[in-house]
């Protein structure tokens, strides 16, 4: 049997288990240049319920009836295809199925050898290559400056933080429990970290986290986290905006303070991505991260849950906050 | 006698002819070093209601009971200062006052030769090289694109959508009269203008002007009017912020609908600036704006009031839209 998980409706606000279907298909053999794949690793992101919506996202919606699909690591259990081999192990955006064929196309081979496999979902992959790009094309740290994150203990946050540390920025990051303050500060070396969820206020909070201002923003979150980032940014202050997790379950367009006026005071950039803006920069980007990973001046985490099943749950509960660094399903 | 303009008190709101005080002084006598300057052409711009806030915008605030000061063309009529001749024409940030001695700093020659003496303060000045550096840093305009300007009639927009078409974008101008509209389409040879007054549904209007999408958005208004254009943009949009005009006269934080989602749904880069974030590029951005205007690719408009009383009141009338292109009071 293939265990097969369908979008069966679109969620409305914060997803349910009841917008999924669990189903199963057969196992079908690969044809001529196609490949049989054997599910190990399956990432669950925020940027997926974009995707669950009927509306253009900057990827094409899911269809209703058909398996979502996420970064997958997956291992070749039969070729047909020249260029994969039997036991290769693969990365791609691929179906959360079991089992499945690939005509091989936007599949990358990945190496146990170099790294563990699912980290190739992480900090050797699309959450990895965001951070480190986001910050460096957008954010642009320069030693001294003061860098702020939001989401900083998600799978992009934490890497965010540690990049900025290493470029000689000092880094205060954003987030929601004392457990993952104390995890910013101890494991991924940030100056300041900051608990939204206990602060009575927030944009005096991160004034004294920052006595010399924002230089630049790296926004995962949006919502009122960032209006108290943005009250306190300097002069040219750079912003990426990587995301808006606050945002995506709500039915209504939020509202809030426009932010023209300060962008206009501050000459500031605010400017919204998607790692494959810089898709010709993949490469340079990944050497780097690996070198960095290998000199041990980057860790990561991974909230790794266990079980086919638990993927539409695992993806839930992004929501809530429940993951300290990257969302896996081991299967 | 010499006429001089203080700011009485800071403006709540609109600004009213009872937060100036008209006065007078004696006409000083140039120390060694110094000139003294007669007023002949006074700049009023919507920026100068954000120094006469106690808050730190771009610039400091001005000073209670201080003249206020913006762009001046005045006549040297006494020198002691070995740089500027009797009766050369000079540029620069002075005080409405109609006689007053400098130290020459900040003070440019200009000549009456090359253009108008009022062009300095538009075209030539401050407003020109806005509109220029603004459109072409930020905006980078390519050939082909599609580019909105708010504010089109103004003096920095309608500089803006000329540019624009000499780089072979498609342009359209968003004001607020059906005589600008004309205005924009004939002298300016805009491609479409629409009267956001008389509009019923302004995010409809400009998808119908710009069935391609909007590439670049030249902001000027800030407000809902921007709004309606954000609606309408492509991915990869980009979005210099000039001006606020239709916020600067709130006296609370103004609300919207909040960009960062559409700016992340569209890789969208919106930065704000003041035309000093550029003043490297100035001669430059002259040289250029002076050959469009020789030959012919260049016009511009000005809405000249006479006498140096009425320099408040023209401020004011800013805010009311009442000026076609720059606003500039004759003394």
């Amino acid at each position: 049997m293939n265990k097969v998980i369908l979008l069966k409706k679109r969620p409305v606000g914060k997803p349910s288990l009841s917008d999924f279907e669990f189903t199963s298909d057969s196992i079908a053999d690969p044809m001529s240049g196609h490949v049989l794949l054997k599910t190990l690793y399956v990432s669950v992101d925020p940027y997926l319920r974009g995707r669950m919506n009927d509306s253009l996202s900057y990827i094409p919606p899911f269809e209703i009836g058909k398996p979502v699909q996420s970064g997958i690591i997956a291992q070749v259990i039969d070729s047909r295809h020249p260029e994969f081999r039997k036991e290769d192990f693969v990365s791609g955006t691929l179906g959360w199925k079991e089992y499945q064929v690939s005509d091989g196309k936007g599949l990358m081979k990945v190496d146990l050898k170099v790294s563990p496999l699912s980290s190739y979902l992480g900090i050797l992959g699309m959450t990895g290559l965001t951070a480190y790009l986001g910050l460096t094309e957008i954010g642009i740290p320069m030693a001294g400056e003061t860098l702020v994150v939001s989401g900083a203990a998600g799978a992009v946050g934490s890497v965010v933080g540690q990049v900025g540390k290493i470029m000689g920025c000092k880094v205060v990051g954003i987030t929601g429990t004392d457990e993952k303050v104390e995890l910013l500060k101890s494991k991924f070396k940030f100056d300041h970290a900051i608990n939204y969820k206990t602060s009575d206020d927030l944009k005096k909070a991160i004034y004294n986290a920052c006595p010399d201002g924002v230089d630049i923003y790296f926004d995962n979150v949006g919502g009122e986290i960032s209006d108290a980032v943005l009250s306190n940014i300097n002069k040219h202050a750079r912003l990426p905006v990587c995301g808006a997790i606050s945002q995506y379950n709500d039915t209504k367009i939020p509202t809030g303070p426009r932010l023209q006026p300060i962008l206009l005071t501050k000459s500031a950039t605010m400017r919204g991505f998607i790692v494959n803006d810089f898709s010709a920069k993949f490469p340079a980007a990944l050497k780097q991260l690996i070198v960095w990973l290998k000199e041990g001046k980057l860790t990561y985490s991974e909230t790794i849950i266990y079980g086919f099943d638990n993927i539409p749950q695992a993806f839930i509960d992004l929501f809530d906050g429940i993951n300290t660094g990257k969302m896996i399903v081991k299967v």
